[in-house]
């Protein structure tokens, strides 16, 4: 049996870009002579279709379009995930299913079991699980039919569910499993998506057979990386990442396979691809070109800025640079270089003029209150009002710089450098943007050494540092990273050594920093364990605070 | 048997306040000579808890306080809402119960079987399912104990879950039904809620004690409204709603109860209080006093600061005047007569000065473009600079004062006039907005007549009318009202005699503005769709853009 895996990028709810590529892989199957032909879950409708989910309109035009499908089924066999309607009135009105399509027909159809409602995920808020289990036989084999989590609940001693799906359908004998998947990217989602297909398979000893998603849906990447493995546990074939692919294997080979053709997974590339990945379906999905950065000549708009370039070209991305009366000469000229480093258009407009006048309108009312916050606020909005126009005026879409341990603790400006229409290092910590920009630099300096390497400032008040109100980043990283990754609470923390003052000092100041969180543009998620739809938390809320 | 309701205002992860409002509530209960006491659902960390209880140390916490609400069940009973661990490996780590403490002890726990995960509701992100069921014989008397959501999914032909859980306990025979409840207000609630639970007591025949929570968590609001009924269907009290209140009752008069005690409901006066709560509790939670709104003299900030007034006082209310040259002369004379009415301090700060400075620092860039949105939002952004530049020097957060309608179709600038901390009329559709205005005039012009009357204008370039662009408001909400409150397609609108083009033009407005909604403030919720956490759409989806 010859069989096609598809690993496509889709768009959420854009049923007729989606059906074209399906259709369009479909007959590249065809031509290969394939006897089935895989695609992703949920693949009409793009993933996840969240609340649209709710409309029954928007349910209906995707039915439309999975008939369009059935009807390809043509000489070919298809296994593509799309939703299905729920027979009985009790329980939610949808399944998470996968659909076996054959000569123009609809054969078999396989509920998902497994609703993953964590972090990102909100499945059961539209579907029902499923309780039937059935495999389906094509020429011969008798396939496991699987959507996504169905395989992920294996070998924990605390698993999140109470049946499983494999389990059930061993009863029936299977030869092979196929998982179609919508599985998004981590830095460590791949190995750890590698680990739970073994499991399986070493646990059931058949082939499996899995297609993911390729492409970004704004926050959420999905890496690609399909995989084929072997009845033995070794990787028979693994699909490219962060890329759209097609690939033929034939299932007897595979039976018989014996060495691992697994690939190399490095942290920092991997998050690097993402990024530029994120950035162009951002772009490209939302049907605009340009990007305006505003570059201080410190290290996160440097690296924000090198990585729009590589994700949408050096004609389309441009830099602002706005130094203010407290702006340090490197920092002009650090940021002068990055543009040209990175070949891009740049303006300078100096601020303190705007901040002059912003000081004079509020004179009578400030009188001669002393110098504050407020005053540091007032340049980082005056900043994001000129970006912001810029943005207008020309069509650029602002892309936010602020790093992950920024955005934490609240080291930041509601509407002033926590504008922008995307953020494109939001999680990623400061350590890591370090690490990213060297990365950046491998082969060619882009980011200027000394934007890596001065004292991250943000030059709102004279001399002023990140270190003054902040512990060293890699101190804060680590406490940041048991919080938000590890959901540790402050005893653990402190126990495992860092000091009781400075914990405290640190949770409170993620918590109490939440309502700006609130406001902020959605963040490129690298890690398990994002700020936005995955990490949910009362603004309100006491704890810690 | 004497029973307490104790319908109170808790506060997210404050255990200590929470905990010592539930024990002063036992002591009036016992002081009172009743025999049980009961709360609401999830009491001692409030209710929604969201991803702390994601962190072990908040769990912790919890039942430490738990056992304290246990030691104080001397002499009296508690009926209260708490989580409690699943023994189990098996599913989630929690369940969403109900506990019956007596003599210092656990005498019974009862686990939330429905668990709503839809709209603002997360549950089975947390919690698992309960699938077994038992009643308490308390004094002689069998009690069926439920959570909220269990007693909800009644007289529906499409059931949203497939098990009742009332159906099973009534096998045992109870004498009556407790609810603890957090269920939160929209302004249909009230009565479906007690046609929720006049079904449940035609169904089972037997009385049913329903315990709320009231007070404001960010956007939701708990409007109490608890309430005892008879066997035969009538109210026998409902208790206030928008307030704390602890009532006892009499069981045995209860069971031969005949007269119905249920209160008017009107729909503007349940939306006033609520958002005058929704705007106290944001306050008061967060260790806030002051409030600081933008006055354009138009009908929007002139409500929401009528409200605020109400809700925190005119000396804590601020207002500040930002006219441009676009400003028409009745712009200030409304708004400084709306402080005047009020009684509220005011300052007035030109805009043309700070709008003049942007222009020419960007005129290089910009030479000779002719004046476009981009200038329109220059001008809101300046205002959005100077308020919050207010906020910061005197600590008065700013209220935002975009209405609905305006928030659905992106009618607003993202940084400029849709600031804020909190939203006060994002739920309220811009006609809505009219009544309320009249409702809060009702007995005193509070609102200036002019400000009600005159044609809506941003006033952000010559003779701008929100008509130029927009449709009249009665049309433009309706289209709204059939496609976010009751997700109708484009299809079913448009045969409800809505013309077209503007129903294809108004969705399309919709989803694009996604984007814009997702940095935007939390909107105190009063409708069964909110904008929020209630609503998760796709920034990059295609669906009708």
């Amino acid at each position: 049996m010859k069989i096609s895996l598809a690993q496509l990028n889709y768009h959420i709810g854009n049923f007729e870009a989606n059906t074209s590529k399906i259709l369009e892989a479909v007959k590249n199957a065809k031509q290969d002579a394939c006897d089935l032909v895989i695609f992703g879950e949920l693949a009409i409708t793009g993933y996840p279709p969240r609340d649209f989910l709710e409309f029954d309109d928007f349910i209906i035009q995707a039915e439309e379009y999975l008939q369009k499908i059935v009807t390809a089924a043509d000489g070919i066999a298809i296994v593509i995930g799309a939703h299905s309607r729920n027979p009985v009135p009790e329980g939610k009105d949808l399944f998470n299913s996968v659909y076996f399509l054959e000569n123009q027909e609809v054969k078999f159809v396989q509920h998902k079991t497994l609703l993953p409602t964590y972090d990102i995920f909100d499945e059961y808020r539209y579907f029902e699980p499923n309780t039937e289990f059935d495999v389906f036989e094509f020429q011969g084999k008798k396939i496991a039919l699987t959507v996504c989590e169905d395989i992920w609940d294996i070998g924990n001693e605390n698993p999140l569910y109470k049946v499983s799906p494999l389990d059930q359908m061993m009863l029936k004998k299977p030869d092979f499993i196929i998982n179609v998947s919508a599985s998004p990217f981590t830095y460590n989602h791949a190995k750890d998506r590698l680990g739970v297909i073994k499991a399986n398979v070493n646990k059931y000893k058949i082939p499996l057979l899995y297609v993911n998603h390729v492409g970004a849906q704004t926050e959420i990447i999905f890496d690609g990386g399909s995989v084929v493995m072997a009845p033995n546990g070794t990787v028979f074939h693994e699909m490219n990442y962060f890329e759209e692919q097609q690939t033929s294997i034939e299932l007897s080979a595979v039976m018989k396979s014996e060495k691992s053709s697994e690939q190399e997974k490095n942290k920092i590339a991997l998050i690097h691809d993402a990024i530029v990945l994120g950035i162009k379906d951002y772009f490209n999905k939302l049907g605009f070109k340009k990007a305006i950065i505003g570059l201080s000549g410190g290290i996160d708009s440097a690296l924000t800025c090198a990585l729009a370039v590589r994700a949408l070209g050096s004609d389309n991305v441009r830099g602002l640079l706005m130094p203010s009366q407290y702006s340090s000469d490197h920092s002009v000229a650090d940021a002068v270089q990055l543009s040209k480093n990175l070949g891009i258009q740049y303006d300078i407009i100096e601020i303190k003029d705007i901040y002059k006048v912003v000081e004079t309108q509020l004179k009578p009312i400030f009188k001669d209150l002393p110098f504050n916050v407020t005053e540091e606020n007032i340049q980082a909005r005056s900043r994001g009002l000129l970006l912001m126009a810029m943005s207008n005026k020309f069509g650029n879409i602002l892309l936010n710089t602020s790093n992950k341990s920024e955005m934490a603790v609240g080291y930041g400006t509601l509407y002033g450098d926590l504008c922008g229409g995307l953020s494109v290092l939001a999680d990623i910590y400061k350590t890591e943007v370090f690490a990213l920009s060297r990365f950046v630099n491998k082969e060619n300096v882009f980011i200027p050494i000394n934007s890596i390497e001065k004292p991250p400032s943000a030059e709102l008040r004279p001399n002023q540092k990140d270190s003054d109100s902040l512990p060293d980043y890699d101190i804060l990283d680590q406490i940041l990273f048991q919080y938000i990754e590890k959901q540790k609470g402050p005893k653990e923390i402190i126990k495992m050594g860092f000091d009781e003052k400075l914990v405290r000092r640190i949770l409170r100041l993620v918590n109490i920093n939440e309502f700006k969180r609130y406001q902020t543009a959605p963040a490129l998620r690298v890690s398990n364990k994002a700020f936005g739809m995955g990490r949910r938390m009362p603004i309100v809320g006491k704890y810690l605070s």
